[in-house]
């Protein structure tokens, strides 16, 4: 069993200015991480059904969807699952769920070195 | 003139534990950073208001509002503006919008460390 093939997923939006912050936070992890991808939950292309559809095509089984939201909110709590099991269905493969980015100490971290680089950038 | 009050802006929830989720989120910052404190946009205590309110109080005579947001939408080029003008006005004080956390190039990395632990953890 290879590597499950990883997608970052993130809320969608109609503007497009908001999708690509969301483009530049992927970046480092798809320059490191084979076959990465984005993909969005609604309002923006390319969508989870895309993805996996492209991915289960190239012969990928598995997957784990990374959320690029800061919490757990309705959408990862009910939402998100519900449209997995689907997809679990329609391209009979395995999609797992794992935790939100802000659930993990890293992320706590990198605000901290943000909020101190502002505060270096302030004018005292 | 003094290092400005350091605010780390949420959206807010009625959720309690989308709120601990950021708690958790600031505390490395709140532990580093003087006299930082965590605000929400609606939804939850304490409020930009109620943040301002005090730290003026305390003497505090300017802010960095530090959006944890991953991307600028409607509430960070609108609502929270309009906000902050009032606040101003209201405290006599001054406050500075920081950008969203995910336009800083920290987060992209902590993304990609949080996606590499993901894949260590995944039975291959």
């Amino acid at each position: 069993m290879n590597s499950p093939r990883i997608i970052l997923l993130a809320h969608g939006s109609s503007d497009k200015r908001w999708c690509e912050t969301f483009e530049q936070l992927a970046e480092p992890t798809l320059q490191s991480v084979e076959n990465a991808r984005v993909a969005y939950m609604e309002l923006a292309e390319p969508s989870m059904d895309t993805v996996i559809k492209e991915g289960v095509a190239e012969g990928a089984s598995h997957f784990t969807i990374v959320p690029l939201f800061l919490a757990a909110g309705r959408h990862l709590r009910k939402d998100v699952p519900a449209m997995i099991e689907e997809l679990e269905k329609t391209y009979d493969t395995s999609i797992q769920l794992a935790p939100p980015i802000g659930e993990n100490p890293l992320l706590g971290q990198a605000i901290r070195d943000v909020v101190m680089l502002q505060l270096e950038q302030t004018p005292a």
